[in-house]
């Protein structure tokens, strides 16, 4: 089962938001909404692919390579810790 | 006239591939695709926001602020053409 | 006179904390430090560049193109405020 | 021993080559280089500091969780290695 099955849910009720998020800029578009307003709708966009990119990764350490919740082996339990910590930290 | 009026057509047709990006992310969690090739897929996501980006800051630039092209403060012209560079250097 | 010249004493105390925080970095691995400590001073250098980069593209906007202060163009002082919003929403 | 520790050299070379870029701009400042000069000079420490990014991480990856050239684990070496290539897709 992939990482992408287990948190499948929240994962694609993140991924449909930001396909609202994509919807609400094309209608500003059309709408011909003042540049800064698409703007600020574009970083928002950016924020949540962000996002999305972080919850990825980490799912993927947790379950192709080491889950500190569970691992037995301590200290490969405490450098997956450390590493989802600098995955957030570098790609926010 | 907005400088997202301007090039809406083009600006437009950008917001669209990537609704339909997203769709092919949401299609691959659906069908429980392998995370390294959700994860290829939210990457092509983030190239082609910041592509977005720097397209609707150039406009900007260009519509609101200094047209390097038809300024005639030729310094002006000069000064805003190297912005529109770094905007590309720092942003792609 | 170039925009690095007026602000250049902000500029340079900035760009010499950033050498201190290099050697910072130098240390830490001359020492052993363990990487998770590495990669916080790390982190903390690139907010730093970030930062740079915003405070030189400001700089460069509001003397070689438009300083939304002084201006006498209305509309252009309002696109070069809005630009300069954008950099630091962006690049920060 | 910490991943900074065996990989000391190679990270440490990488380290003063950056602090020799800081000193550059440091000059460039005092001499009232062109800005664009300037802003190329930091565009080059944005990416050196990225490349030392990703370097540190990989160093963790390998050292505190799973090498993927020696560990005993087929799926978590492939999970590591698929990691390792996805960090320096989105760091780069």
């Amino acid at each position: 089962m992939s990482h992408t099955t287990k948190n499948k849910t929240r994962l694609l009720a993140r991924v449909r938001r930001l396909k609202g998020q994509m919807e609400a800029i094309e209608r500003s578009l059309e709408n011909e909404a003042p540049c800064g307003e698409v703007l600020n709708l574009v970083a928002s966009v950016r924020g949540a692919v962000n996002g999305l990119t972080v919850e990825l990764i980490e799912d993927h350490i947790r379950e192709h390579v080491s889950n500190p919740d569970s691992d037995d082996d301590a200290d490969r339990a405490q450098g997956a810790a450390e590493l989802i910590d600098v995955v957030r930290t570098y790609l926010k």
